[in-house]
């Protein structure tokens, strides 16, 4: 059981929504922040960064995004349903532009493979979130 | 003129939209991040903090928003328009409800009034820049 | 074996100090980072929130380092040993004042118990850092 | 009046050290990590990325630490000095190792001279805090 899980079964309000996409979601946006930020530094370290540009702006901002919604997501108390639905879509979107350029750089960039699958799964852990939210 | 300015007056690519409006809304998202962070804390410091839960709920929320969003603006480099409206559109939504919270408490509490003002002020800056981005 | 582990094995420049006690002081800084996130907003939900607020202010501040040390330790490239280890002392003295009120909070909030843990695993984890940081 | 200097006045605990050089440091901190992103962006911009690698490496650090001191710096209830001190001491380490980056670009790129200044206004703000929490 995960640190997250302990904490959120002993809120003292319980989880906002369905716990297990919760964590998962929560679990997915930190992952998805740190996987970001070293893909972005390992593209520095590149002797071909200067066809690494975009993919490093892109994960800059993905990491961003990823540690507030990954933040947000972490609060039960006083949830506030249209500001999570904002907050997960715009981390949808910034999954993905930074998981289709990482795509483009997959076959000779291990890392950037490797960061595109963590994008997928945060982008698919944020869907699930949202369909949730939706209902 | 801010330092924020004179770094976008030498950007080897320019401003990506409108240079005006992109630096009121990035000074604003830096603004309201400070004021959310710093009205949150008095509110934690006031007598009847068990009246200010969803005030504090929803400036650390509003923060986490607008530090995204500010980081996201000050990058010229490969804008991405449909990620800067993503993001953009939930900072307006963090300010909207953080704003409206804020205005409940302001006859009470003079840094709730203020942060409301910030938060609108942010609000109304990220506007702007949405119409651009939409054009 | 987790993402970080995957995307700093395929890293161009290695990893900048011994890789498993890099990997284990990331991971701490996120899990913690989130911990307290959640446990700041557990303290709001309680019935006694007026007597949780040093846990939440001290929460809030841990979990910024936690977040700007986990960023900056998964950066390898052009690492500064020095920065580096300032960052890495600050994240040992916040979590280390987290982690004693949460222990003032455990035997009536298990979520500050089980955030205690998570900074002192934290702590730990830094601590080992700074070994490899001083040698 | 900066907003920043209006919600400190109405703050119930009042400023935890003297405000002047709080509010300084503060705004310096925010200032610096907008600076710091938008310097890294513009590097990433530039036809010499190759040559600029340390200075976004830094300038990304510097605005997480940035960030996060001005964010903890924004918290008056509560404030544990220690704490402060390690926090603004490793912002002064990121801010000077960052200067000394950008100083090195100055004379061919004009918003690494303009970062450099940034840095050092944080530095010197920082400085005075910590002159502050010493006493």
């Amino acid at each position: 059981m995960t640190h997250a899980q302990q904490i959120l079964e002993t809120h003292p309000r319980g989880a906002a929504i369905d716990a297990g996409a919760l964590l998962a979601c929560i679990d997915a946006c930190f992952d998805c922040a740190q996987s970001c930020t070293a893909c972005a530094d390992a593209d520095l370290g590149e002797d071909d960064v200067g066809t690494m540009i975009r993919c490093i702006r892109l994960c800059l901002d993905c990491s961003d995004v990823c540690t507030a919604t990954g933040q947000i997501l972490s609060r039960q108390t006083e949830f506030e349903a249209d500001l999570a639905r904002s907050v997960v879509q715009a981390c949808v979107q910034a999954c993905r532009v930074c998981r289709e350029e990482c795509e483009r750089h997959a076959d000779h960039h291990e890392h950037c493979r490797i960061c595109a699958d963590v994008c997928r799964l945060c982008e698919q852990a944020c869907d699930r979130v949202l369909a949730l939210l939706a209902a």
